[in-house]
């Protein structure tokens, strides 16, 4: 039975924990929940071609991430604690120059092989190389929104060549048929893409029915920078362009003001929270979670890209979630352990159209399994709590993402092939980039 | 061999890395590091009684945690997001008037062994029922500093009360006769101890050549209020009260002015930042650790009690510690990964009188082995800023206390009993507790 565990067909996940209490869940041929309930594991038994036995384990729906930048995995630790430009300039923008989609595509298979071990489900992605990145995602078994970063640098040249970049990019997807995979559009930012590109990818991604991942109001420099040049907050040319939407997921939003999250609220925007991100880069100003809350506006979880983070592990990113709000508005009661978990479950997944994040008949069986036993779960006064702010994603025993088993009692078949390229991918990268430069200013530091 | 792994006798630990390049480990019979090298364990092999073998792990110092009240484990996730009197008032004092020795035994074993799997070798604990935290720390074989909390609420008899505790507390500690548990006194903070007490702390102390461990500067009221009440600061007051010594652990210091940072350098104190704890119970501002670094004062990292955290986690809350830095401080550039690990390293191990915190010939062998082969260590551009940014306590294999194997390969003995016996003393506290107060209103929430 083990051996087909990560196999196909019908899947029996016995004896696990819900709020309701113990039940059995049982999963169809097309990776639907078709029946949670405590009888279901005598019934189902005869029907299911895998058997997972929880022993107690705690069942939640799978975490989704809602911003990332998946293969900058590669560039885990490589230039920190620098000023943004220097950083940027200096550090990763060589590197990016001399990437190629090979590095993308295990750059993206690390990723997911850390969201996997984390509990991650889904997420969505914004670089570029995105058809490479679409490979790997599809290897690894995940849900995942891509998009390919439209940046034009308000050159009507560049911003022709990154229509048919973004065109070729969703046919590309398209044509895969993978129903886990779905495409979007990338407008960077309003500093990196004109107003005609903003348009362009609002009209494009209406016509299509497909999603838009943005970055908005990151930092207070944008804002001021938008309304020194042409009068108007980042927030009001995006709409002005048509670029929110409810399939839209704005990153970060740090800087919004009152208006700007009602106005959010009422187009359905998916705001995607980046606590680690925006402390990391030092934002200054930390998501007004309360008024987006108090508007009613659907906040969401993100990591960010690995450069700025270092890492893709939600339940940890849950607690510094809870925790930022509470240090940065000064307020204990802001943002409680049971908010956070559903902006990274129910919140991400309706965000990224992957159903409700819930573990229910009729939905996606994205769901992971959690050690009951673990010393961060001990004692048990609330299950929630423990998990945002006593645990972090090594806690996680098994991740099924649409019925299929992506890890089970801690192991991703084919994680070392995936650790040992990546790791020669990012080292070959950072010997071309060097070869280029002269001589080499970044030994590891140990 | 592997059977005696957790006894006695001399060690060889076989091939793992260190800063220099890979070597082998010789811990004499005592407990101290007798060799460092790449010949090693050829010349050791034979006298030693045990040998660990590596495999290339990464070979670190132990981490020190300076401030925490352990046996608060037991309380991890019983109130969460409260503002603080509701907190303190309606749900904590009420569980802690219940509290009995064998919880103290049982909360602090299961704070250990938290400890232990995320790499901690030492800690400084500020508690009650001390002697039986004392007797759990034995048995798991860490380094503590242990002390009575003293709080004698400005009421001269509870002073007395309280000098006799202390006296009592110390000699017991004395009594055992185990190098790696020493004794501390406890003023609690300027709040709730009157000048008289904190006097007597600090003569005490001074004459027994213990440590002081003390709460300062946490939150803003705590100043407004000593200069309201007495004209004075508390660190003016503690100064004049001889608190302020080379001795002494000063845990929070947020709300220390420049001047103030200048003068805990001057006396050698010890500060203990405890970021996830300043910022889960907002406290409004964090360490000012610009000032602390310029001033040279030693500067180390405390989780604080579970109650606050809710996790023993450091290589977590090293990352809290960068990151709240740049984000309160509005620089990228503030407590660069290497610096937060120093901290929790040699600056503790410094702070708590348990040698240099360092892998040397002569230093106790504190050492922690770590996985280089986890995601979140891969790739390998800086050991440092993945152990700091991305990856948690899950990634020690193995911990190595004065030459004592508390945890190899993630095994602990013994876990499994301290989980359930925990669990059972948390959840009987909660039902002696609610059956005082009438019908329960704390349903685990799950």
């Amino acid at each position: 039975m083990e051996h087909d565990l990560y196999g196909e067909g019908p899947l029996l996940i016995r004896d696990v924990r819900l709020e309701s209490g113990t039940v059995d869940i049982f999963v169809d041929d097309s990776g639907t929940i078709a029946a949670v309930g405590d009888g279901v594991g005598r019934m189902a038994r005869s029907e299911a071609d895998r058997v997972i036995e929880g022993n107690g384990a705690i069942a939640l729906p799978g975490f989704v991430n809602t911003h990332t930048h998946a293969a900058m995995t590669l560039f885990r630790g490589y230039a920190e604690d620098m000023p943004l430009q220097e950083w940027l300039s200096e550090r990763i923008w060589p590197v990016e120059a001399h990437i190629t989609p090979e590095d993308i595509y295990w750059g993206t298979k690390l990723a997911c092989a850390e969201m996997i071990r984390a509990g991650t489900v889904a997420f969505s992605d914004m670089y570029f190389f995105m058809q490479d990145a679409a490979r790997a995602v599809a290897e690894m078994g995940l849900c995942a929104v891509l998009s390919y970063g439209f940046i034009d640098l308000f050159s009507e040249e560049k911003r022709e060549a990154e229509c048919r970049n973004t065109e070729a990019f969703v046919r590309s997807i398209r044509n895969m048929g993978n129903p886990l995979i779905k495409p979007a559009v990338g407008p960077h930012a309003v500093y990196t893409v004109s107003r005609e590109g903003l348009s362009w990818c609002a009209e494009y991604s209406a016509r299509l029915g497909i999603g838009i991942h943005t970055h908005l109001c990151e930092t207070e420099k944008e804002v001021r920078d938008a309304v020194a040049q042409w009068g108007k907050r980042p927030v009001q040319i995006l709409d002005e362009c048509g670029i929110l939407t409810p399939r839209t997921v704005a990153a970060h939003c740090c800087w919004l003001d009152r208006d700007e999250c009602a106005l959010l609220a009422r187009r359905g925007v998916h705001v995607a929270y980046n606590p680690v991100s925006n402390m990391k880069l030092a934002t200054g100003r930390a998501l007004p979670y309360h008024w987006l809350k108090e508007e009613g506006a659907s906040v969401t979880l993100g990591t960010d890209g690995c450069a700025s983070n270092n890492s893709l592990d939600l339940l940890t990113d849950m607690k510094f979630a809870a925790l930022l709000q509470k240090f940065a508005w000064n307020s204990p009661t802001i943002l409680p352990a049971g908010e956070a978990l559903s902006m990274a479950t129910s919140a991400g997944a309706r965000a990224l159209g992957f159903g409700n994040g819930t573990i229910a008949p009729g939905e996606p069986a994205d769901i992971i399994l959690i050690d009951s036993r673990a010393v961060c779960n001990t004692p048990e006064h609330s299950v929630t709590s423990n998990l945002v702010y006593s645990c972090s994603g090594s806690v996680v025993l098994t991740t099924i993402c649409h019925g299929r088993v992506l890890m089970h009692n801690r192991v991703i078949p084919g994680e070392e092939e995936i650790l040992r390229e990546a790791s020669r991918a990012a080292r070959k990268l950072v010997e071309r980039t060097a070869e280029e430069r002269g001589p080499p200013h970044f030994p590891p530091d140990v």
